[in-house]
């Protein structure tokens, strides 16, 4: 799958420069290799939930893989072709969520939101499963720790990008390119064999083929058909990207789609008709792809070669997500479904928000689904064909708006491809329900829910602000500045002399509780700040209660009713230790202090820090 | 054992209002009950510690038990009579930091500090592992999941104590006295009786008997006097309290002092006896003193009941920690030895921090001890004798200065007390060095090294502040305020207003990106800035990275370098909403700046918010 939009200039850690060079831009062929990570990713995991779902009609089902691959690949090609006309529409780049947005309304593009939300999540749960699947295919006696090998790489896929690498498409090509290479000696090799060379990956692991095989029904087809077409994801990435493109932009961008589905229709294929030619039958903790490995290539060091490859690829694939989502999430909080702090450019920290909320959430998919790939596929699926739904039917009424040459032709095309994808998520969503689907059904209208609520604060908030109108002129007011002080020093003159410039007017006050080491202490104070005589006020404030925050901010609630026309600000002086650790030594009385002055008054609360060296 | 200092205005939450009246002050019978609990509380591991050393010489061994009771009750009198010297030397309350302090200077003061705060720790964990030995003692099913309930009371006492509860020693009367109320019938009851009424509670559990019996060795009697001395822990307390006593505070607190050793004393001695008489022999997963009730009064209902009262008893004495330590971490505070955060009041939060930190090393100390008091009664036995013998060798030191009549006598036996109370530390040391002790002869150190490198810390920072000395005067200086404004609305028009009140210049600043939305948002606030004509320059500041804060600090930065005479302020203003959860929609951008300019310059940060209404 690839959910992955390459903006030129989405660097997650805001520190890439802009580009606007054509020479860094995509061809076709590098292109494909770029964005097509995801969508070769899932022939990891796309044949193997066709045949899981076959094996409950026994080795009888399981004959029926090579037509249902094949009917997927008939989806796969109108998609294709679909797409093509989606990059054709949308030069800008066209996810499901612009599409609806522009053709389908407001709620419908929140649909595909929040669809794409929860595939971003799905992704890095199903990425991570199908990754360690390949290793424990490769090392068995590491399948009872899969839980916790998955949570391992999620960990590290974390902490890469809390470090915030600045990820490019670019990177990917590598990976990818040797991942199909592989592919293709495999099916290549195998198609020259009739015996596997191998069966020894899967020998002493049990079958998962039922006992008591039962007919092949229409049903069964079609959910062997749906969950299969899990492979599918990701065949949208190159509409998503299209500005990455070298121009003519619309026109490369289409040639890879092309590309992008010969060459993953191909793979389908291939790997379905060697899972027949070899006989070949799920087995539990060894993935399709390992046993197919072990029969054409044998059980030597390609296959191990194979698992790893497979693995790295997918836990890319995973990295994805992490630099996807947050793109997603600024779309949407720019148009104000999302808080605008998913918007907000240049902080590390809300980035790192959202790579740890992404993380958390995919690590309680792991633990739910135990590790278990052929849990989490159709789930996934939901929500991509969903958003393929979407994005067809929002086409059909593109053609049908436009009305140019041809139109027909393609509304039936888009109209086929939409029929097909919306059938396959109500079939997964209807035949998992139980199993997990009931997960997406609440969440999609929770997330949708979401958007909107946010939508109108903000619309109440901005009416409130004044925004889009030309605000009052500013005017100048009398300034009552309010130092609060607990001892006479250098920091006490220090924060004076700031008020002094800052305030028509300031006031130190003090804090005493009737205690009789307080009362001493006051007493200490007031001589001293009489020796003083810095031409201020202090302010004495009794508390009975050992309070220090609350009775200033009532003698600021105070003044503020005194003196209606003035400005109050309440200016707190901190150290600033020389040294980090020493932090620790602050006596919080400032935090405290501003604690209560701003849950309580509408005073400003100016921090001034008096650096210690 | 009682490590509760229980001033008069010591309420940790910080809402006890202040009582100097008599009234409530506590007389030698209420203060023996009041302050009492913790020495009673440890009647339910005392015995037990004895028991279980002499049982690794089997039964002949066991038969020590009475004469090693009444060394332990020997050394009770000692203290006692010790404490009634410091009650009179002291009459403010001293503990053995205070005592230290006054008498062995600042690092011995420190050994004492630090061996309190571990007391205060290992008490919860002690506290709390005996409480459930003596649920699991009345419910052996229970036995097997002593660590999770240990863990699950100590989040109650943790939860009651965030809830911030004004405890008072008052309070604990009640079931103290219910408590010594039912020991003294179990006692009285046992010694009409020649032979158990019950040996049910122990049927069927394993001995912890040696099989084979060794000759029992002084440095065995040694061990067993050294263990059992965990029974002693708690005569401070009344020493520590006198100022809660009513007038004549001394006399009333010696009295009860007394009381408390003579209560203790005939308690632990006749336990001893009804040990000896009904041949008990410690078993795994039934505590002695259930045992003893089993025995004495046959395991009807009064078996759980006195099972419920030791279990609520050991609770509150947990519960006791919890309160004191805050008190302890105040006078460390106060001393410049910890960060002046401890000693500050009315901040809930900081509380909050004391008491999860508490209660995180304890649950660490009893998943240490895998929930077993007789693991963790010898580390707290160190620590308590550490202090005593501080305590002891202290009042030594002031009788020798004082010289007033009698005052050899009184060196002779606080000499005395020392010397035993010290052999106890080093014997109990040596014994459990790798059964744990470890854990104390690293912590101490390590404490004290803490204790000392704040206060070298403190020590400079005073020195920089200028502290104890008349500061310069302060004086007014020309201020500069800054504005970061990212788009026009009221809450622009405030930000100026207040801009304009505070400062004799304001500049308004604005960030700007290359990106081409950007762009155009920012060519959109320069026209409507200049239709609104707010009498504040513009600044536009360009950066090529996604950063924020980078550019405005530089910004500040740069105006402070070319205006060294003026005082810069940057003022952020921010919306308030008028829910809490709108926070969420906060953009975070002042959060952004502020970070940035308190980071990298010396500006003062202003922050307004704008009340949405």
């Amino acid at each position: 799958m690839s959910l992955l939009t390459t903006e030129p200039d989405a660097g997650p850690d805001g520190e890439e420069p802009p580009d606007n060079g054509e020479r860094h831009r995509l061809t076709a062929v590098t292109g494909l290799a770029a964005l097509s990570l995801d969508a070769m990713a899932s022939v990891a995991y796309g044949p193997e939930a066709i045949v899981v779902v076959l094996a409950a009609a026994g080795t009888h089902g399981l004959g029926f893989t090579l037509p249902v691959t094949l009917a997927i690949a008939a989806l796969l090609a109108v998609l294709v072709v679909s797409y093509r006309q989606v990059i054709a529409a949308f030069p800008d780049g066209g996810g499901s969520y612009a599409v609806a947005k522009k053709h389908l309304g407001a709620r419908t593009s929140l649909v595909a939101a929040a669809s794409l939300v929860l595939d971003y999540v799905l992704n890095v749960a199903v990425a991570v499963t199908a990754g360690v699947a390949a290793l424990t295919s490769a090392f068995p006696s590491l399948y009872g720790d899969r839980v916790w090998l998955c949570l391992a790489a999620l960990a590290l896929v974390t902490c890469v990008n809390l470090r915030g690498i600045a990820e490019s498409a670019r990177a990917f090509i590598v990976p990818t390119a040797i991942f199909v290479g592989f592919m293709f000696v495999l099916i290549g090799v195998g198609l020259l064999r009739t015996h596997p060379a191998s069966t020894q990956a899967a020998a002493g692991h049990a079958l998962v083929l039922a006992d008591n095989a039962s007919q092949v029904g229409a049903l069964l087809l079609l959910k062997a058909f749906a969950s299969g077409c899990a492979a599918l994801t990701g065949v949208e990435a190159i509409a998503n990207a299209v500005p990455s493109f070298r121009a003519p932009r619309a026109r490369r961008a289409q040639r890879a789609e092309v590309a992008l589905g010969a060459v993953l229709g191909l793979m389908l294929i291939g790997l379905s008709v060697l899972i027949g030619r070899f006989h070949l039958q799920p087995v539990e903790g060894v993935t399709v792809l390992a046993q197919l490995a072990d029969a054409s290539l044998g059980h030597n060091a390609a296959f191990y070669v194979i698992q790893f490859a497979t693995m790295i690829l997918l836990a890319l694939s995973a990295n994805t997500s992490f630099g996807g989502l947050p793109v997603l999430l600024k779309l949407l909080a720019r148009d104000n479904y999302l808080p605008h702090v998913f918007a907000l450019k240049a902080d590390r920290q809300v980035h790192r928000h959202g790579v740890l909320t992404l993380a958390v959430v995919s690590a309680a998919l792991l633990v739910f689904s135990g590790g278990d790939t052929n849990t989490l596929v159709p789930l996934f699926a939901i929500g991509v064909f969903v958003g393929f739904t979407i994005a067809q039917v929002g086409m059909v009424r593109h053609w049908c708006l436009a009305k140019d040459a041809g139109w027909r032709g393609r509304v039936l095309l888009n109209g086929c491809g939409a029929l097909l994808t919306g059938v396959a998520a109500v079939v997964v969503t209807a035949s998992k329900f139980t199993e997990g689907a009931w997960l997406i059904v609440i969440a999609l209208p929770v997330l949708m829910a979401t958007f909107e609520t946010v939508h109108r604060a903000y619309g109440r908030i901005g009416e409130c602000l004044g925004l889009g109108r030309i605000p009052a002129p500013p005017h100048r007011e009398r300034s009552l500045v309010i130092v609060p002080v607990s001892s006479l020093s250098r920091l006490t003159s220090e924060a004076l002399t700031a008020a002094a410039s800052l305030g028509d007017e300031v006031r130190a006050v003090t804090v005493s509780h009737p205690d009789p080491e307080d009362r001493a202490a006051l007493h200490t104070l007031e001589r001293r700040w009489a020796q003083w005589d810095p031409g201020v006020e202090l302010v004495r404030l009794s508390c009975a209660r050992r309070s220090l925050g609350r009775p200033i901010a009532a003698y600021v609630r105070e003044v503020a009713a005194a003196e209606p026309g003035s400005r109050i600000t309440v200016l707190i002086a901190e150290t600033e230790p020389e040294h980090l650790w020493q932090r620790l030594l602050h006596n919080q009385r400032g935090a405290v202090v501003a604690h209560s002055v701003r849950r309580e008054t509408d005073a400003a609360i100016c921090r001034l820090r008096f650096r210690l060296v």
